[in-house]
């Protein structure tokens, strides 16, 4: 009972006292009611909480809040997969942020302890999305559709332990893209690896290269060692972890932990230490034991084709084939993938980025069915960019270069030299807005000058408009650049119009 | 036990097992585990749905999808939002979906009843956010930030009782900007009903106003009419409710349900009938009670000043003093403020709109400081836009008017009348896309080009490409206009060039 052990003594007694008034009147007197235990013990918790002497102000474990300064670089990088994704005829979507439970359980494999539920609040059982993938699977079942583009950038919640390092967090922003529908073999398949690597290379991120595999190869690889059926999900899993653990741990797992005759996981060493390019697609219909499964054969045809139209794309050589790759998620049954950054040469001063996989997906022909009362599939194939990890490279990246944003866009300060200007600056900026110039003032009755060009000069607004008695008089208003210091005057009627084609120029 | 009730007999027989087996071993004997409860309830609640023959595939109640078609209105009208928000120097930022619960209770008065929590996971209690205001306030005493200019977009959940027709959703969008700082008075105040006005004019939503009050005239009046302190709160929340029920029914709301004198209800009356200009600040002010009242006083002060600078933004006429305004939220100290919608008078066919406030905000100068372990205060003012209820009221008429929205992007098609031109296409279509222009083409090796044409027309593709043998032979390629259907031919190594000269063209 860990949350009451925290419970001072004086909590303590008012949750003993409110659990041992009479049960409520539909109780069944055996059992207590569950929203009466649940609503002391919350009571109980908060009031400890505000008992406290040193209240600590803090968000909850694993998330953050995102700076002026994140956003910005976030609303860059998203900018450019979102352009991506509508280059390709994607259209956008949402699903809420919580779904019923039921839609979400027994989708994720080993994974599903991780999911945040909400509260029971005598209502349905709901819990807060885990990817957006299930939620569009359950999207086109319920609207039965059957073909569909789409793309959903979008936050999804797991109870990780959160590595803030690496930049995992449990609150996390994900970026999908999918095509939904029955098609000709491998044309989406290989679409969805196109724009893996126009996004990465979009982003200049460095070298990267995507590993390839097929979940048909991974099972009939099993099957071929004589992995028991009963085992698959539970030894895709262990697989999945080689690109963080080495085989000799993973083999560990998979003896020990999953019961796995030795033997048997010395046959899937030998397999999952095999990538190459087409060469090994061929190579391996060769294999006297893979080449037997039917379901391995389908796989390898399948990469064959995928592979030619990799080709026609102009990307063959960032794919590797790659045995070792099994994704731990339940739902894929074909084509799977993850791209991985190549580590650039550490630059003087850089840290050493540790960022394995930044996008990955696959094929999930099954999913859709699972969510259609007749069982009817509609085929899907996809993918997710990582875009945390993505934000976190290049916030890196721009840390070691010193590089500053700016975090408005401010265009025009409105200024004045003198006091009780304050009307005059207001009706100034009133008409800068009203043209749609971005303008800021200071909201002071009468600012000191050096004040206001302080402030210009450290937010980065690059022209300032200065009135003053002078101007006032003579119909005129100053305008000055930041960063030449330079002013000129010219007639007020003419201001909009002015700083309008300055703003152009720039 | 409304829970329990809907089991059915398996399950609660399951249910009963479960709770009486032994205690854990940190159980104290008198109480039992918590998590036990709450863990073999849910067990048993999955175990029902999971019996249901006829299991429905739905989504939490009062939440929907957004489909394409919502994504393109929304999309647009946040662009336009968020514009007008960096016109005035705002900066971007995000918090966590959830707060700790601590964090928000005790913030919105009436309304904590409707907060969704998330299940106690064996961690910290979380909430999911109510609304901006307050995680803002939260990131402002964490960071110990003193001055910050912000908008912010993002859901926010309540349990309310949805209201479809209305538009009202218990997972909905807010955009809010804020403006935190000790400034000069009223300025800030006065901007934020600058952006008001600029918002809803510029989404040409038809004629509006904005309610202006202050919280310490309404204070003021209370005293003044003779309202026990110690109601203040509760009485405001009845006068919040004037603008959906009659005056009658707030008064027996407040005489019958919240015990204020009958006469004490009249007086109240008086005022809140009471709405005009700034000639009714002025008269106000002769008010006798009210100008007994120092609090009240200082509210008709700072009115009076707020409508000097109103005047000079040229938004004065669009403002009404009005004292049945009186905001249900807890935290407002100051300036409040509501922008109403006027009912445009019905056209043909169209239905009438019920739609209310789509906009509000207000001055909280104590909010930041009850996060601050020293009581700090940050004086702030801000304003919410009630996008829903907008982007309700533009899909409304958009349907009425029979309008469609594109909801891709794609620019280009690429056909080809023969059979066997897969590949081409592929290496046209990598064309295309490398230089950034938006394309695509059917998932199939052998499509018809009247199907081709026909996607092209349902979809709103503006131009066709075309590839067969006799464009393969003579080093060409065919673009048609979908709109007029004309089709010219061009020497391939033309083709980017000459499609995006006809896209900047178009």
């Amino acid at each position: 009972m860990p949350l009451l052990g925290l419970l001072p003594r004086r909590a303590w007694a008012a949750l003993l006292s409110q659990l041992l008034r009479p049960p409520c009147a539909s109780c069944t007197g055996a059992v207590r009611c569950q929203s009466q235990v649940a609503e002391a013990v919350l009571t109980s918790q908060l009031k400890a909480h505000q008992e406290k002497p040193n209240f600590i102000i803090k968000i909850p474990k694993g998330t953050r809040d995102l700076s002026p300064q994140h956003m910005v670089v976030r609303e860059k990088i998203l900018d450019l997969v979102i352009s991506c994704f509508k280059r390709h005829g994607a259209k956008g979507m949402d699903t809420p942020a919580f779904e019923l439970k039921e839609t979400l359980t027994e989708k994720y494999g080993e994974d599903s302890g991780l999911m945040y539920d909400l509260k029971d609040q005598g209502g349905e059982l709901l819990s807060l999305r885990y990817d957006l993938t299930v939620p569009f699977a359950r999207y086109l079942a319920m609207n039965k559709v059957k073909k569909m583009k789409r793309y959903h950038v979008g936050k999804v919640w797991r109870r990780e332990s959160p590595s803030i390092v690496q930049g995992r967090y449990r609150e996390f922003c994900q970026c999908d893209f999918d095509i939904a529908g029955q098609f000709d073999p491998m044309i989406p398949d290989a679409e969805c690896l196109k724009i893996i690597c126009e996004i990465l290379s979009g982003l200049q991120l460095g070298d990267f290269f995507i590993k390839v595999n097929d979940r048909r190869i991974v099972d009939g690889m099993f099957a071929a060692c004589g992995v028991p059926e009963s085992k698959f999900r539970a030894i895709c899993s262990s697989i999945d972890k080689l690109d963080k653990m080495a085989w000799k741990d993973v083999r560990h797992e998979m003896v020990a932990k999953k019961g796995l005759a030795p033997e048997v996981a010395d046959r899937i060493g030998d397999y999952v230490q095999c990538h190459g390019g087409v060469s090994l697609v061929e190579q391996m219909f060769q294999d006297p034991r893979l080449s037997q499964n039917k379901q391995a054969l389908e796989g390898l045809e399948d990469l064959k084709l995928l592979f030619e139209y990799l080709t026609l794309f102009g990307i063959a050589e960032k794919i590797s084939f790659d045995l070792s790759l099994a994704r731990g998620l339940d739902y894929y049954t074909g084509v799977i993938y993850e791209a991985v950054l190549l580590q650039t040469p550490t630059q003087a001063g850089e840290e050493p980025l540790n960022v394995g996989s930044v996008a990955a997906g696959g094929r999930y022909d099954g999913l859709v069915g699972m969510f259609d009362p007749k069982g009817h599939k509609v085929p899907c194939v996809g993918l997710s960019i990582g875009v945390e990890r993505i934000f976190y490279i290049v916030e890196q990246r721009m840390k070691t270069k010193g590089e500053k944003v700016r975090t408005t866009e401010t265009q025009v300060f409105v200024a004045t030299p003198q006091k009780n200007f304050l009307q005059e600056r207001l009706k100034l900026i009133t008409e800068l807005w009203d043209a749609g110039i971005k303008a800021e003032m200071l909201y002071k009755n009468n600012p000191k000058l050096l004040t206001q060009l302080h402030y210009c000069e450290s937010t980065g607004i690059p022209l300032v408009v200065i009135i003053g008695e002078q101007e006032l008089k003579e119909g005129i208003i100053k305008i000055r650049s930041v960063a030449s210091r330079e002013e000129v005057a010219i007639k007020r009627e003419n201001l909009v119009a002015e700083i309008q084609k300055r703003l152009s120029e720039s």
